[in-house]
């Protein structure tokens, strides 16, 4: 039985890179998952990215990105599922760890959007959600989060109002991010105020698009030595869910199915309940999305997820908190790279160095991110070896 | 130990597929090949393929094919490292099953260039290649190939009529299979007279671009009957190595570094010599390509790989036969795809099931895909199971 532990991580701060290359910002953090790792160096690269072949006019990025940081002749590729592409890549590094025949895999996200301008990132954005169906009219993915919420709204008789708990918590926790884009917090009346993006979603019901990377460095347990740099925090559970790519093939638009399954295949991996998790790390583009994940994670009734909200359970010092680290509203969205954030974040918080930001004794947590509204759902459940 | 065998195959006829969208190509590989399978139905999807975010507009394919092929809810995922993208995906979903975390996983390679015209396709390609160095001045893939054979021929002393035999051998191997894009034997006047693509590479020294796509089922032996519908295939050696993207970057262009690493790997991992094998299924992108790759694979002499075109050496009946069902130039180059329909004809080689071209007494093949002039190389070693 091979233990699939995280011996090393790095990343970037969050937020508009103009000065630097994909490449560059790429290399920042697979150079400081190195350093954290104590020089360990990876057989193997799997990289997480959504849009570079679009934004930036650059593929094949793996082997790009394994030259670049004087890595020349591992194996190298780039994965791609959407907004969940991290996640991805990270289920695969731990697969191939898994097999016995890799021992020390490196896994990284990166996104460069400041490549283009704003419209062709969204346009870039839109190739992940079904294009001949759904693109093709027009739809874009906050259309998507803004139809989902006022769906929400309507069936469980909601104000928009509801949702202010999400980015209230997001952004209260990015002040103590460091790597933080936005490190302000936010009052509810400037919550009233803010500008629609999509009615009803307003501006900070949505996620910044963002430049970012961050690298982890996965290995088997017993290749470290017994008193390794770090606390060791090892994967328990891992799993990846997919659902219908287009909305309106599904049944019940506000099931978030993929969530549901994925969250039940991770915890029966690991022989946990979800209630045993110290926190959640999930995948709040939207407000919404932070709801329904909550309801189909069994964190909350159907239609009820916004109350943990709006009671703060999802605070730092709350029965379950969530974006401990300002999640995809505070600290950005650098899409590839999104779940590898969620990862550091989380091993920060077991290996108790999540500052200001330290959930007391973290021992177990969850993370999760999506592609598409939960179009393709991946789970991870992170532990504090003993 | 597990043994992961491949229960399952399905391909399409490579060519130009105008009536038929990217999802419904890859559905009558995948459907295929699940019917091959006697029905298995696979927990995870792995799509190779290279262009169609930006020549289809169509991201996140991975989860759009697993819900178009009604297996909506399975794991599924997207894997790119340019022209070795297929064979990626191969790699990944051997080290899915090894991992014993998954028990029957579906490898699915999958590309459409005629949702666009040429020179989009052209400029598509050009993403696998270093953009901020390479591609940004205007060189093509073909332009690499170009240069790669002028030099050999300077280095050599070679001239260009030696490469004829490559694609004579390919284009007389493309008449005997039925899914191949050109089934006509040509002679070397034909060559002699063809038309520049990038002198010195000619019409012939190219491989087409195409529409096609390919599918696998792998899974663990033991999870089969003992008496399966078809002989049994296992994968006993798979390694994937990077070197530079940017040609430039190289001490010896001329040493495809990549090729002669995998080759080591898969053959150390296999407890075989290269001379061992049956076959060869190598990527013959460019005519140069298939001479490098026999020299760096330890087939033939630095400077010779020529020769065993020339004395047909590489011919069906020869002691190295080499894309013995058309390779690149006569069965297509579907690019994401074309690392599957590699697997897929090693197969009906090792199956007995190769129809006119059958290898007699095969037991064992080769397959290598390349990314770029050998910036990534996958290699695996397919066997019989007795």
């Amino acid at each position: 039985m091979i233990d699939v532990v995280i011996a090393g991580l790095g990343e970037t701060v969050v937020g508009e890179h103009w000065d630097v290359s994909l490449r560059e910002l790429a290399y920042k953090a697979m150079d400081l998952a190195q350093q954290d790792a104590g020089g360990l160096r990876p057989q193997a690269l799997y990289v997480g990215n959504m849009l570079a072949p679009i934004v930036s006019g650059q593929a094949h990025i793996g082997t790009l990105l394994a030259d670049f940081a004087g890595l020349r002749g591992i194996e190298a590729q780039t994965v791609e599922a959407g907004g969940a592409s991290g996640g991805a890549a990270l289920r695969l590094g731990y697969l191939a760890v898994k097999s016995g025949l890799l021992d020390v895999v490196m896994v990284v996200g990166v996104e460069k959007t400041t490549d283009r301008i704003s419209a062709d990132i969204e346009a870039a954005i839109t190739t992940t959600m079904d294009s001949d169906y759904e693109a093709i009219h027009g739809l874009t993915s906050a259309a998507q989060g803004a139809m989902l919420m006022r769906r929400y709204m309507v069936e469980f008789g909601v104000p928009r109002q509801a949702f202010a708990g999400f980015p209230l918590v997001a952004h209260a926790n990015g002040v103590g991010n460091p790597n933080a884009m936005f490190r302000r917090a936010i009052k509810s009346t400037l919550y009233e105020r803010a500008g629609y993006i999509s009615t009803p979603l307003n501006m900070f019901d949505v996620a910044p698009d963002a430049d970012g990377a961050a690298a982890l460095i996965l290995t088997r347990r017993e290749l470290l030595p017994t008193e390794f740099t770090h606390p060791l925090v090892r994967i328990i559970g891992s799993s990846m869910v997919t659902d219908s790519l287009a909305l309106h093939d599904r049944e019940d638009p506000l099931d978030f199915r993929s969530v549901r399954l994925s969250v039940e295949r991770a915890c029966s991996q690991a022989g946990l309940a979800h209630s045993e998790m110290d926190f959640l790390e999930l995948f709040d583009l939207f407000s919404i999305y932070a709801a329904l994940t909550l309801e189909a994670g069994g964190f909350a009734e159907r239609g009820k997820g916004w109350q943990l909200a709006e009671n703060r359970n999802i605070a730092l010092d709350g029965a379950i908190p969530i974006s401990t680290m300002g999640g995809l509203k505070a600290r950005g969205n650098p899409w590839g790279a999104t779940g590898i954030y969620q990862a550091i974040e989380a091993v920060l918080q077991l290996r108790g160095s999540a500052g200001e930001n330290q959930i007391p004794n973290a021992r177990r947590g969850m993370i999760q991110c999506l592609g598409g509204p939960a179009a393709t759902a991946v789970t991870h459940i992170l532990e504090l070896v003993n």
